[in-house]
């Protein structure tokens, strides 16, 4: 099962979380989307990839999305080996967009998990509303962690 | 006025704020140090440059920093070319404080301020408690951006 | 004397230079603009602030602008203090044109520089070739560096 | 068959690509270790996974690595989903190691591999000459990059 967990304030970035689950579910694997406020920890444990999602915010994750994931000093190890990836959407182009999917990708690192981007960029972003490009960026990622959990053993 | 804002688990930031806050009034300048928690967004606006300091935590700046920080969308515009500088206290070594340090500094420039560092590094870290050479560090830093504002118009 | 040092493959960030210029010169204030092939360190010894732009690669400066930037150990201590900014091109939104801003401005940092930036974002971005909004976002920065140094007591 | 592929000035980085080596082989693994003034991009075109490693120079890897990593243009596509990792050797705590790790970490997501780390930080970073516990990190990172080699479908 993969989770995508994400904050969101327009519903920007909730419009992105949709779209990269229904390209997981295309490609034949359960997910679950959450939005930071009903998660939990034990979400992310049973989970077999993480797809994080967080309005670009001062050039980081939202502070809801960053206290949730500072309670995860309590799953220390749980989340290691784990595929993760990465999606903001942000009110305007080089306002931070990149910054903020790095926060997220740091905090993947620190657990250990496996992490994964869409060739060419750190993570997927839409400015403003997801457009028909972005849309087609986010079912691409959902596919993408998908094949690559298929290839894992674990899974198949 | 310069402002020394922190927050602080273990007490070593914080600890840290008093050692530059130290380096401040050693220089001739005067200092309010405030804790995140009792920190209001006019005292942002108030103070001549602002020093901010963070517990590294998942390589970056703490949940509750970054919720203080956020409101200051209220007052855009008001920071825009105050001197900052930035300081974090982690637990180990390239254990994210650079990137925490950077999460601080990234918030300074998207509010157009003027960001100084100590030369050699983006910010003064401490590795678990202050040292001694942390102290040193802390201090210079302190005086550092007394010198900066008493050589801009604004201040003399 | 202002300096805009740049690194350019495709013309897009000579341009970015050439625009960023015109707002130093019709800011009042001098400016030399040199491609990183012509510069010396001297260059920016002598200037009173550097806006360094290149275009981005692979979320970073090219290695010809960092080739030159490893030199200025050479000249260590004598950027301190002096004003910054940054610049670059980008193929693509999201495509590390952040990380290539910041890149230049870590630079900054460990020389001790004084980091300004368009505020709200890092610094001024260019998707492709420059348009009207980014050629406007140009020449505001080269005024916004010259009114920094014109509160400076160094300059004025 | 693991690349480890680095620069080296003083020659720790180098030492440590030795003991990641050493990892990898111990953990019943092929490996090539290569400085980067010997490596093709066939080199990485044939490898399963991609260990990198620079020296920490003003925050980020040597201009010679980003030379060649700027090369790899000419295979795009070929190191998607490979695995990688990074290390780098630091003249000071907080002098840009961590930034040197991200701006590899940059390159592979740009080139859609999957990033893996060494638990809690987000590479592995060498004060000065490797010590002991750095010698047993670098170890840790090969073992840790073959097992998830072993994992995967692909290799096993």
């Amino acid at each position: 099962m993969i989770l995508i967990l994400y904050d969101s304030y327009t519903g920007n970035t909730e419009l992105m979380a949709y779209h990269i689950a229904e390209g997981v579910r295309n490609a034949g694997q359960q997910v679950i989307v959450k939005k930071v406020d009903d998660a939990t920890l034990d979400d992310m444990v049973d989970a077999d990839a993480i797809i994080f999602g967080s309005p670009t915010h001062f050039g980081m994750m939202t502070s809801k999305m960053k206290m949730f994931l500072e309670k995860s000093n309590d799953i220390w190890g749980k989340l290691d080996k784990k595929i993760g990836a990465a999606f903001t959407s942000s009110g305007g182009i080089s306002g931070g967009n990149e910054t903020t999917i790095l926060s997220l990708i740091q905090v993947m690192l620190i657990h250990g998990m496996l992490v994964t981007s869409p060739p060419g960029r750190y993570g997927v972003v839409a400015i403003d509303k997801p457009d028909k490009k972005v849309i087609t960026a986010c079912k691409k990622l959902g596919g993408r962690v998908v094949s690559l959990l298929k290839e894992s053993v674990g899974i198949s």
